[in-house]
């Protein structure tokens, strides 16, 4: 069972405002894989109680960003995201989602991350491909 | 100039909760072109206050939805976000985003939905293909 | 009505052997728009005469990669593709699929090309957005 | 090391006539993955002696509907590639492009693949996300 770090989410969130609005928790954060979840709540939902694609969009695309970061050349200065592509797998109706992102690649210029959201029963919510370009000066 | 509709937005937030918590505003609802937006506040941003990809995936992912809805086969009950792709093409760094969505394709089982984000000055940010599966019974 | 440029089409296949093999036909090279097709063929199908989903992003690819070289900064040597992603609207069982890019974004270190695919009749076929890395060195 | 199966290869060919003229050669054919490769020549290539892009596609598209038919629901009549999206991480210049394609989610109107491109020495090449409606009737 993984839990919270809230240290790591306090700090995630002073450099991300938009991830405490959103409601993002930091589980692990090291360059191979990091993890963070959202809860289930009545106001991050669409219509029938389903949690919004775009709070399981935000919150990969959060991960995403973490995970490149720690996957940088070292000339790097930080990092965009180029696009990004999800497909969704499963509704979440409670509990919560949790995004776990992997470096697929890091190169020179871009980075890719694969990231995999699970329900709370560990059961696939969506994958994400996306691709973050590597900035400098 | 397009201005906020807020009967629209009033109606649209009753029905997807979380399009009230990221602040969406319905500009205009109509089956061939459905148009929204975000304004940019610091609560809504990523590092260096620049506007969340989230933000702007989460708001086309809403003005998807709203024109797949209206472009369904006659005995269709829903629909249902696939998958979405999004290419990142400008930062938002104040004004706001604003979504246009239109159909590309509509099928008996599937409606593809193209939506182009600008800016406040009609830049272009981002371009999102997305395709919703039709829901029956 | 649109017609084959013999020329054009012989010097793109001389730097791109594969599109002689796929049977790659341009129709026009300019920097805002680059169109080519390939005609519907038994050999070119998948099950039930339908024309291959590889040969369209063959040929998406292509012209896509053609639109990106003429859209490069002054400085670049050259461009590849980091990633790609197309929507299928309708089958091609007879005639030609015809692709037609055009620049969504040039910038410094990426180029994003949008590419519609249609048929003999015009109608939609297949939507493309990819992203070209701008090369240099 | 894998090998390719030749009667295998030679009933996929004939099914999909474009899987011969491209070269794709069976390697292992099961519904939790299937795997099948296409060998680097130079009518194959882009500028430059790289394996065109066209060609991953091509080669993931025919292992991903071969992988998708093996997991349609009892009462489906076939399946079609509703979309592709494709992360391209390294040029094969050599040896052969070897694509690995397994289900991420079997459903009653889609299913969704995975696919790894890897090259001779089983490097990373291509990701391919990709989703098949299923067909009825």
């Amino acid at each position: 069972m993984t839990v919270v770090d809230d240290r790591q989410t306090q700090m995630m969130r002073e450099t991300v405002p938009f991830a405490g609005t959103l409601g993002v928790e930091v589980v692990g954060n090291r360059s191979e894989e990091v993890r963070a979840r959202v809860e289930w709540r009545p106001e991050r939902c669409t219509a029938g109680g389903v949690l919004h694609g775009g709070v399981i969009m935000s919150l990969a695309d959060t991960t995403g960003a973490m995970c490149a970061l720690q996957n940088l050349p070292d000339d790097a200065s930080g990092t965009t995201t180029i696009e990004s592509k999800t497909n969704f797998l499963r509704a979440v109706r409670d509990g919560f989602a949790e995004a776990v992102s992997r470096p697929l690649h890091a190169g020179r210029t871009v980075v890719v991350i694969e990231t995999d959201v699970v329900d709370a029963a560990g059961r696939p919510v969506a994958k994400v491909l996306q691709t973050q370009a590597v900035l400098r000066g």
